[in-house]
């Protein structure tokens, strides 16, 4: 059902050049993905690696199956969440050892992240985040306030410097995405990590929307702390765990709420009292979800070899000419709500329409995968291991032929699915 | 390397009596065990039930792979927490809609569930556990009672109703396990849940090592908050994720410490702070792992029509005939712990032996896999489900000829493995 995109040969031909030229290319082979389907919402759930169903077999069959409980030694499950730590720490410029993926949510790693940065930095009673931050990293930040008695500061990544020249002394954090997940925009990370670190606050990332999509330097940085999930740009399945990053520095005095036993230094000789692991193994907490964490392992591999630069380059060629097809496409009831400077903005490309939700409706009907978020922003992810320049002109040409065919009316008045 | 049981006849018909005579025998049929190999520690890890794999290998390549996102609705993922809820409920005796796996581990429920019910009991300033809780329980109440500036008071279950009864009124909750994890002892929850009540505490059962071992029932008890893991006797795969059960007549008023994205009422409709959803579906955190989440869903098919009661009965009968043997075919070295009254043991038997670790380890090399607990603790867990009181003599038969050779002795100079 995707479009023929010949009506269009100025864009056409230059896709199938740009294409032709990527050095990247043949890593779309490293995914499975359906014959004749434009997925551009992989910074919602990454397309499946092929190397991923081949592993969980073996996970379920041969180890869990076979092996059975021995598989925590035979198999190295239990070493697994430093392992797969350090495979995401070479993707976002974290040297081994600071890196873990104890099993748990990007929430609640956020909440670790920030209880125990309040604990570092004891005395000031501000958690600086983001009003337009996703969601759950504002309602955790909210209730890590609450149960530690501090109060929570929304303050925009451009006021931000402001702020902590005026009221630094009191911040205990800045916790911020690089990318803003409705609209794409990049922010400065150097400079945002610097005006923490000059008013003495620590700098808490979230990557969600980075790490796996563009190169990400947190040792470089300075960055304190950093989380992030393994399900977007890192293609590690639904709701993959989440990683934690806490530099070397911090790690003695890392102090979180959420202290389990797989955290402690002696997890089969317990103690009275909890007594945490050295270095990052104090990052965990309970049993990790095994085979979701394997198939995280797993899908890691399709960033083997591959340079974070170029993967970058690509990534702005892919959504700068998407930008390109919606201005000479799309009428001007659409507005490009990413910035057009390849240097400002993430690996998506976020476009305005009040009809947003029966367009990207009509958009999967034929073939073309995006999502919305609400009110009124379409948005369109690029992950540059496996999204085309012509997956970019087959996108906005559906969606030019869905507007000039009103195919997307008979959803205005559908209900909304549970996921959007 | 399984010993052959026909030295000992007497003991050997007995249980084949037994087996002909069990009508759970079947059920084995459901779990994919390795011929040859004596699996008793499925209160750690439960055995790979035989409709987990195609199960995951659906999510995996067909759903995942192909549905992509859109799997949240057509496949019903977003659901499946308060559908795999449902399902563990139907087994701990909970009415649908108060059970819920979010995704997270024990550890992370426990933490809410603790955070809960001191907010459930404003200015009650204890929490009461068993200072032979598992570890992480024993942490997380630390960690929680740290948070909210609590404190937590550790009392025997034989001293809680005279604990209750004295200083009940400062208590905001009891904590504790119906089974002793190491020993196999199996406390007295309808009394221990009344002697909270009478003192104005809620009652927070810890089911891991309960739930799918024997009948537990939390309406009827009336109990307040539980939770448990997803892969011990549940055999819902490693570090299946957790459960939790919240009464109906508290849900209204739950207000846990974590607070993420899926627990909201209105998840893709952000809103300026948390507003959380009704019902158990508040119980909800972040993104939960769907692959281990719908291992553990495939796995509970394994209960599909399996009386608890009968499961129980056969339950008492292999671990009692455990202990005859035990009785019959061990010297005096070897002391069990567990009560040798049916009606005041879990599903499983300890052995204490100074060499515990060294005797699991020589177990383990003649194909019987139970495991231990430092010290001196041997662990022996009988999923009904699946273990035979055959499989019950073989231990204690291989058990008896290792100390014999003096087969254990290699193992008593090792360093032990990361996982015991």
């Amino acid at each position: 059902m995707l479009p023929d995109t010949g009506r269009y040969p100025e864009l056409a031909e230059r896709a199938a050049a740009l294409d032709a030229a990527d050095p990247l290319a043949a890593l779309r082979d490293r995914f499975l993905l359906p014959a004749g389907l434009v997925y551009l919402d992989g910074n919602s759930l990454g397309a499946l690696p092929a190397a991923v169903p081949p592993a969980v077999e073996d996970a379920v069959r041969r180890q869990w199956g076979t092996s059975l409980i021995r598989s925590w030694n035979t198999h190295a499950w239990w070493e697994a969440p430093l392992r797969v730590g350090d495979a995401i720490g070479r993707l976002v410029g974290a040297a081994p050892g600071q890196t873990v993926v104890g099993g748990d949510s990007t929430s609640i790693q956020i909440f670790n992240a920030l209880t125990a940065a309040a604990r570092l930095r004891p005395g000031r009673p501000l958690l600086v985040t983001d009003p337009d931050h996703f969601p759950t990293d504002r309602y955790i930040a909210a209730a890590a306030a609450r149960t530690l008695g501090l109060e929570v500061r929304e303050v925009t990544p451009g006021e931000l410097p402001g702020f902590l020249a005026d009221d630094g002394e009191r911040v205990a954090v800045a916790a911020y995405p690089p990318v803003d997940y409705r609209t794409g925009e990049l922010h400065d990370m150097p400079a945002l990590t610097a005006a923490a670190h000059a008013a003495g606050a620590l700098a808490l990332w979230d990557l969600c929307h980075a790490a796996g999509a563009l190169p990400v330097e947190l040792d470089a940085l300075r960055v304190d702390l950093a989380v992030g999930c393994g399900y977007k740009y890192l293609s590690g399945g639904p709701g993959a765990p989440a990683f934690l990053y806490v530099a070397r520095r911090h790690q003695a005095a890392f102090d979180p709420a959420l202290t389990g036993w797989t955290g402690h230094a002696a997890p089969f000789d317990p103690t009275e009292s909890y007594e945490p692991a050295e270095g990052i193994g104090r990052g965990r907490i309970g049993t990790p979800p095994m085979l979701s964490l394997l198939a995280l392992e797993a899908a890691l591999t399709a960033f083997d070899g591959v340079d974070l630069a170029e993967l970058r380059a690509k990534s702005q060629s892919v959504t700068g000419f998407f930008i390109d097809c919606a201005d000479e496409l799309l009428g001007g009831a659409f507005e490009v709500v990413t910035p057009r400077s390849p240097q400002r903005r993430g690996s998506q490309v976020s476009l305005r329409h009040p009809d947003a939700y029966a367009l990207v409706q009509a958009l999967a009907a034929r073939d073309v995968i995006g999502d919305m978020r609400a009110p009124d922003l379409l948005r369109f992810g690029v992950n540059a291991l496996y999204v085309s320049h012509g997956d970019a002109l087959r996108a906005v040409a559906c969606l030019r032929d869905i507007v000039a065919e009103a195919a997307h009316l008979p959803y205005l008045t559908q209900e909304r699915s549970a996921v959007t």
